[in-house]
């Protein structure tokens, strides 16, 4: 049901304190905190002795104490205290998730600890740069992680879903080149002579046709999808890797299942100009609402795929991108399993 | 668990706009609307692509537009346009759902297409006629619609549900004649020298005894419940056609599974009498909060035959017209399913 | 499952008047009310006809009457009258559940009457007394009952859970005395020369250290656990039965299934001494909301529990009361189901 050797983002840094937060990741439920040498922490939100979850608990220092009968627990999981009696019983322990923090986000390894591979997640510089001015947030999602991975992935439903902001028509019009790249999908549409979509048209000023690209790949071991967007002056040869004008966003989805039917969505969106400009950053924090329009189709499309799980479906030519990144984390996910 | 080659009212006529409407009936999500030619039209409520909800988005004209790809369908519920590309995929439809029209419902045929039949739909002029004035609405129920059928088609429950309206004292002592007639069930509750219901004592300003009676006709293939009811002068021949003062009120039910636990139900109740007369209007717009208690009582015993839905029950007397109504119900789905 | 022959509190007194009281208890709907004559009745919270809710009627005297058909039953649960005809049917009638009615609490027998025996119900003076000074309230809880049960038993967590009212340092270092006694199980644990519970010293105005107790009862076949707990001046010679000032709180914890999910929880706790003090009353019936801290506890641990079903657990020293008051109930629920 899920890619377990794997990361998944699982909290904004911001998000961890010396207060628990509790959060379910890929059916787990984790406790995560802050310790006081300030390195994120993850466990098993559960205490060995009777299950209550350790973020009903306390932090103290690096440790956490179970809210039940003070069983504390250190970093690595490892009980090292039970107050009622002088030893501790030999298997009092909970699981730890191994984390990675950077740029923001914290990410934990949710499969064999074996297999835990750092170079996976790829580097996000545009989320912290004093060239990129980042908008971010999280939103908690009524849908399966798959069909958030797939409206990610598919330019064409911005025309429809999208009207206002992203969609232009020129994504109706241009095909484009996906290719497997490792253990990931890569994504190009170049547009170009293309209508700009409406949201940069107003954080820019830019009028007539431009050239336009939207890139993505898509990272399933790492939970992550990545866009390279952005519009450049017509002609100016941006596509041949010529110095001309461009205006850039560059966007992250952390896309991570709770259970099979909530997914937690991550979000970043940076942009590289008028990075002081108080009207462009409006333009660009209604992003928000666009994201959220993503959001509302997936839950609707969950709705009927739950209702009518067996009803006949079609494909169109469009669908190569999604169609081939859902074959990668199939084959992945089978690799696992057969392990 | 439904009867599939029926007709149910899906919905009231001026419900039906170029807004589209999601409406789930035998547990099959339908999207409804009016296209610019003024026809209802009811198709699956599900784009053959991605299966997005038709119901997210948008008529035009005729047609409705998938809101997530813009796949654009026709009230035929054929694929006419996929926007990304020239061609349209060949299977590219959903279901179209047949509907008829009439006196101010909907109704949707949900089976066999080969096997509609317009002629079981019952005519229900009372609905909209200068001789009449109805009152009419529609409630959503959580309740199997089989106990919302069996309370319609059971007098002696007025006398303890509805005790200020519909309930006289005369339905518990005359029985009912009970008879099949094709693939419907009539009964007739003739009540002579009785005492009138408490609502028409209100709305007539009666006296006394009068003849009074309840008649009903239980269509299950249209998904519907007919009731002629009224009071006439005592001994005025009335059971024998002959000419003398009476009132009528006459009320329709269409009672349309959505699940097996939920239930839309349709009502009209009409009356003959004193058509212009705010104060009798007053009283029989009472039959809401009337029709309300039905409600409040199978949604109640819903919960015990959930919670136990094994224990022992008896029968009496006064079961036979639910009885036999069961029975044609059963009768009719059990041929249903041998085809 | 559940013990069926055993007494559980499913009423406080009060509650039970003229108007039929619904209830689930070990999954059965119950009908409860007051009878003409005073008695309480229970009855199956369901018809016998059409299974509508007997809550939902009438109480007449010391008979019910069914709000759907108006079938009438006597407090033994038999049908007495069917309004539509003049006899009776045979079997007409539904489960009576036996009933015990003091000091303020009603209790059932759930299970074979031939079983039940009054004997099983402790003597609960402290509920009503001239001597003792009542707090009492009931809990609707989200939670599996044994774990209620096991967190009344085990006072090692009071440090943790309520450590500004019950949470005194001394409950962990002294070890309770656990013995089964027929079909209780009963713990003492005397803590001489002890801090004092932070609550006690906020009631009574002590300083320093004192004798501490915590006895409690564990009645499996009563749905109860009782407490006696307090404080004596030091080396007053409390535990060798001398005569000492002493402060007593007797607590009584009534644990009634509904669901597997949900537990009703009745309580009482009463205090024998400064019973015209209103400050003392007022740190007294701060209980409650020490009570609803054990309520949150439990919640928490049934959500984890039920999401990790599976998950290994380690047992410590001090769970030996709560693993003997678990070995009980299951040793008579197998007795019981072997019948």
């Amino acid at each position: 049901m899920f890619l377990k050797n794997a990361w998944y983002v699982v909290a904004i840094s911001k998000e961890l304190t010396n207060t628990p937060l509790a959060r379910v990741v890929l059916n787990e439920p984790l406790v995560l905190w802050r310790s006081e040498d300030g390195l994120p922490v993850a466990l098993e939100d559960r205490c060995c002795h009777r299950q209550a979850p350790l973020s009903a608990g306390k932090v103290h220092g690096n440790t956490i104490q179970c809210g039940y009968h003070g069983l504390v627990f250190d970093p690595d999981g490892e009980c090292i205290e039970v107050p009622s009696q002088d030893r501790v019983p030999p298997d009092a322990r909970v699981r730890k998730y191994p984390l990675y923090e950077k740029y923001g986000w914290v990410w934990a390894w949710m499969g064999d600890p074996l297999k835990m591979d750092l170079t996976l997640i790829p580097d996000t510089f545009w989320h912290e740069s004093d060239q990129w001015l980042p908008v971010a947030d999280k939103f908690y999602v009524h849908s399966n992680y798959q069909y958030l991975i797939d409206i990610q992935l598919d330019n064409t439903h911005s025309r429809f879903v999208h009207p206002d902001t992203l969609g232009n028509a020129g994504s109706l019009r241009h095909s484009p080149k996906v290719e497997r790249v490792g253990e990931t999908v890569h994504n190009t549409r170049e547009m170009r002579d293309s209508d700009p979509p409406p949201y940069m048209v107003n954080a820019t000023g830019h009028t007539g046709n431009a050239d336009v690209w939207v890139a993505w790949t898509y990272y399933p071991r790492a939970g992550l999808i990545t866009f390279d967007t952005g519009i450049a002056e017509l002609d100016g040869g941006i596509f041949e890797g010529k110095d001309c004008t461009s205006y850039k966003v560059f966007n992250t989805h952390g896309i991570t299942p709770e259970t099979e039917n909530t997914t937690h969505h991550f979000w970043v969106s940076s942009r590289n100009f008028s990075l002081n400009d108080e009207g462009v950053s409006g333009v660009l924090s209604g992003i928000r609402e666009t994201f959220l329009e993503d959001v509302e189709m997936v839950e609707a499309q969950h709705k009927i795929l739950t209702a009518l799980p067996d009803r006949s479906r079609i494909d169109v030519n469009a669908d190569q991108p999604t169609i081939q990144a859902r074959n990668l984390m199939e084959k992945l996910m089978l690799a696992e399993q057969s392990l």
